[in-house]
């Protein structure tokens, strides 16, 4: 492919490092709505600044930074605006060696983050950010319950709920990724596949239901959040990966629950998601990959065995 | 029975009118959790003040008063409090000549409304006040979709909407009753028996989708409601008659939606609801039974083919 060069309001990024997330792999499959080919995919990247586009005075040539991944949002922060869209299909993503985004999505990488980790966090930080905090209203009050806790998005999830001060129940089938949670902060950790009943563990666990739940598996799953939920808690979720869940609509008006969707992040969620990183917190990456190595990779994300996020070296 | 005496923080009353609830008939049937015998029936009521207790200094004897009904919500507005019930089973109701309830759940009736209006209003109002209003954030910009208008909390929704100057959209099985609606302000109204599909319906009246939808049908109702709703829209759940719902994560997590539970109203819910009624606004009243031909007044309930309150004329 032939080197781009930015509009006028865009940056053109020399990237360092990428990172996967499993809309990469299903797009590889087909599995992914309004598939535009050929394209370069990777929505999560981070590099430094090569060329600035026209119009555009910073940050300057050689800065290091990150590309929140999310284009077009808009104004509304409740919604993504038609026509918006994730970087890395329909447009050129960031499993290249260079990639052009609009300056608008470019921010520089807090001091005490390398670009590995900067390059790890962008699609899963500000889609785990938007669910736990600004849909959920995440507070050290609050005992969080995370179902499946494997993936990129829960990891991130479990790291902010952590970091804000909550108490974490966290579910896995693999006592390995249930031994990394704790390592992460996880206050409970239970196998669901082992387990006699995952929802009586948490329940007793939480003093009668967790008050927040963030659930991508859908299902039972999903419904059994809205059955073991505290009176007013929140459920929150973001995917449904098990398809239809058969919910009781007792549960969720007689408790008064909130249920609510949430999906990617807002200019404004990936802003505040960043500035948690300038802090310290680290985000916890499986493996790192050569550019080269990237069907391997793929294939690691497939088989979804990670625990984090997988990263790709490109410099 | 024997005159009820008031202890020493709560009044007795008078009462002038009472009105029905389904849930009035569903402990008649055994069709409620937790029934204890025996026990005067009736959540609804209005009079005037027979007996203040020993601590009680207002309203003065003689003064119009309604009840709210909700007993011990207690200081969380989010939900009720352990113990708190609703007049009428396992307390006595109004279903009486006299009642005693504690003087905080005691309200001064609105000049503009009569005991029978009044006495119409309490459950059903506060529920549908809290569902549209409180918990769906109901404003004058929303298009609001009603399914199942005759009950008494969605005609009370219905009128609350028009008079806050939404849109509204309401289905019914009824012809009989989609005019009545009509007359109580409603923009669209469909007969969900004799549409092809009524959501579709729903979606071409509300140029994509409503805003805020009020279900208390529950099953595939109320997966249809997360379905048409609009990107960022609000599905409140204050019941769940048709049970099981089997909903889709995607049309919940895509479009970012609110689903919130609402049962019964806070003690600032009623007040709020109350407020509203001073200003002119009518209950939609079905018919006025005296109170020994209760039993056909309930039949007509189960039934129901009412539209709107169901009233007992005591005095």
């Amino acid at each position: 492919m032939p080197d781009p060069t930015p509009g006028a309001h865009e940056i053109l990024i020399k990237l360092t490092h990428a990172a996967l997330n499993r809309r990469d792999v299903f797009i590889t499959q087909g599995l992914y709505p309004g598939i535009v080919l050929p394209c370069i995919l990777g929505a999560d990247g981070a590099g430094t600044v090569a060329q600035l586009g026209e119009h555009i005075r910073e940050p300057a040539v050689g800065t290091r930074v990150v590309i929140d991944p999310m284009i077009g949002w808009g104004t509304d922060s409740r919604v993504w605006a038609k026509g918006s869209h994730v970087l890395g299909m329909p447009g050129d993503g960031t499993f290249a060696e260079y990639v052009v985004v609009p300056a608008v999505n470019v921010h520089e990488i807090p001091a005490a983050l390398g670009d590995a980790d900067a390059a790890a966090i962008p699609l899963a930080g500000t889609t785990a950010y938007r669910a736990l905090v600004t849909r959920g209203r995440c507070t050290a009050d609050d005992i969080v319950f995370l179902p499946g806790v494997g993936s990129g998005v829960q990891t991130f999830a479990l790291l902010l709920a952590h970091h804000l001060g909550a108490r974490t129940i966290v579910t896995s089938s693999s006592d390995e990724k249930l031994e990394r949670a704790r390592a992460l902060g996880a206050d409970v950790t239970i196998n669901y596949r082992t387990s006699s009943s995952w929802q009586k563990e948490v329940r007793a666990a939480s003093d009668g239901g967790p008050t927040l739940a963030i659930d991508s598996v859908g299902g039972a799953t999903f419904a059994s959040c809205l059955d073991i939920a505290r009176p007013a808690g929140r459920v929150v979720s973001y995917g449904g990966t098990n398809g239809d869940a058969t919910i009781r609509p007792f549960s969720l008006f007689w408790k008064q629950l909130d249920v609510l969707g949430s999906s990617m992040g807002s200019p404004a969620d990936f802003r505040a998601m960043l500035a948690l990183f300038a802090g310290g917190l680290r985000p916890a990456i499986d493996r790192v990959f050569p550019l080269d190595e990237i069907a391997a990779a793929a294939r690691l994300v497939d088989a979804g065995t990670q625990f984090g996020k997988v990263v790709l070296a490109i410099a």
